[in-house]
């Protein structure tokens, strides 16, 4: 019931994964009417799809905290209570994801020695991708929490990027390459990580991390949802001057109408929806927080990260952290 | 003497000046010698062009603060003193940028009732231009530190940004819209922001910067110099993405012999070169600090950066910020 285009675009990329997983058992939690209308206009449902039955909604007005506590029926904390139960492997959203969160904290609660959550999300680099965490879930950090935060993502990575290696490259998002360059909870960190069993490369600046010089980016979640946002803003500057630019002239039209496989290749490069969501760290259990804004295209693929973590049995390999979780 | 390029692009950039403002005198600061040398190249210097000689050079290696207290003949402090004396307007140098703080701080000093020092750096956004700040002089900020910022901010967009109106709209940068958003620096900071006589238009997200929403955004220096670099990294992974993709192909190529004017507009406006420089605020006078790879264009656009602050009165109109300095 989640995101704003929900529940058309949640329907669509269930049936879409359902038959593109046919061994991923799809639930749909919500509305069992309002479910049931959408799924109506597809034809008859695959048998790897079903419906959970939830009455409420938890809205993008509501204060997290308490809508996880007084809406005990709604599509999030009832599907939270699915992976809490084992009767699901992950969870995935695309409502409201400070709700998304407070739930995953009450319902399946904190792993043993990780403080704070983080959200890890895909980023596009110039060979692939990379892993940022975190990208929004815990502002304030401490040194130690970042160090949690390496850990979880250097656990995760080789999952979500596909990686031959058993040690990602974790860098700390800094100003300069130097241990002395950065804020406070930076030069501390740095510190840490250095002790640390990671495979630590040390301060990396943002062309570091687009060059694909990285596999784990850590950073605290205040800068990391700037970094995300920023990414988001450039991007579409970029696109809108160029659209200017290239409706000054037949030229310059005639070039556009050549070149639209290459603004599309692009453009596909950075959509949000080709990375389907980002999971929410420190918790037990797999949590997928999808884009607000997320199309059928994004929940498919939110899906698809959701199997993949619950596959390499994430959940149960996050609580033995590789040096030690410190608090 | 400073810059990767120096003395060449110092030389070309403070040439291309002069020309272009007959009524700026420029004064080339370093080695005489080497100066005469890149000069004879040119011709006969123009009559708005002398050499003030400096024996000594800060080094990028060079410790900042060791460099300005042992090189007292390098070009870094003869220049600042210079502007301590009345003998220049404003100085303007591509060198070691923590040495140029270091000198403006030791020899200019810092205003009074401004605790810290912030770097105002233009940012492209999709109708022109805003001014960015703290750029990378102070990190680890407090809220008042902020309130300082937007307060001199203010003071110099319209100048920096050619605006007619007397008050320009001051942004918080945020990951929300809402006051609550943030970390805990950026609530406080709100909190004092609203109630301070600035036109505070409250948080800004990067999707806001860049539509042009806001003139002056603030943040802390760590911040707003991942921001400058976040932007510089994905302005590459962009072109080189494009690149990697006409290269595919007979059509893209055609396609892109005819966008070239597009490509090359477009990068202009996100050319750092095009903006010059950016101002180090909160010290008794005006003081430029370019990007280290300045070319001529660079230098040139510098110098006229320094000469628009200089005759806005910005160092005279600092030290009376307009809702009382809390330190």
């Amino acid at each position: 019931m989640g995101g704003d285009q929900a529940p058309q675009a949640v329907v669509a990329g269930a049936l879409a994964a359902a038959a593109a997983l046919p061994d991923v058992d799809v639930i749909l939690v919500g509305d069992d009417a309002v479910i049931r209308q959408h799924l109506s206009a597809h034809g008859a449902p695959p048998r790897n799809l079903s419906i959970q039955h939830a009455s409420q909604v938890v809205e993008m007005c509501d204060s997290p905290a308490k809508a996880v506590k007084r809406k005990t029926d709604s599509s999030i904390v009832v599907s939270m209570n699915l992976v809490k139960s084992g009767a699901a492997h992950a969870v995935i959203s695309a409502g409201n994801s400070g709700a998304m969160m407070a739930a995953a904290v009450m319902i399946l609660e904190p792993i043993e020695g990780v403080d704070r959550p983080a959200i890890a999300t895909l980023l596009p680099t110039e060979t692939g991708r990379c892993l940022l965490l975190d990208a929004g879930a815990t502002t304030d950090c401490k040194p130690h929490h970042l160090v949690q935060f390496a850990q979880m993502g250097a656990l995760y990575a080789p999952i979500a990027l596909d990686l031959p290696e058993e040690r990602p490259r974790v860098g700390l998002l800094s100003i300069g390459e130097e241990p002395s360059k950065g804020d406070e909870l930076t030069k501390e960190t740095h510190k840490l990580l250095s002790a640390c069993e990671l495979h630590f490369i040390g301060n990396v600046e943002p062309k570091e991390v687009v060059r694909g010089h990285v596999d784990v980016v850590v950073c605290d979640g205040f800068v990391g949802n700037l970094m995300l946002k920023a990414g988001e803003g450039f991007g579409e500057l970029f696109g809108e001057l160029i659209k200017e630019q290239l409706m000054k002239s037949w030229v310059s039209k005639l070039g556009a109408l050549l070149l639209r496989p290459v603004f599309k290749a692009v453009k596909k490069h950075f959509d949000y929806a080709e990375y389907g969501g980002a999971l929410l760290l420190g918790v037990n259990g797999v949590v997928v927080i999808s884009h607000g804004r997320s199309n059928g295209t994004a929940i498919q693929n939110a899906i698809g990260v959701a199997a993949r973590a619950a596959r390499g049995h994430l959940a149960e390999r996050l609580p033995s952290l590789p040096c030690g979780a410190q608090s």
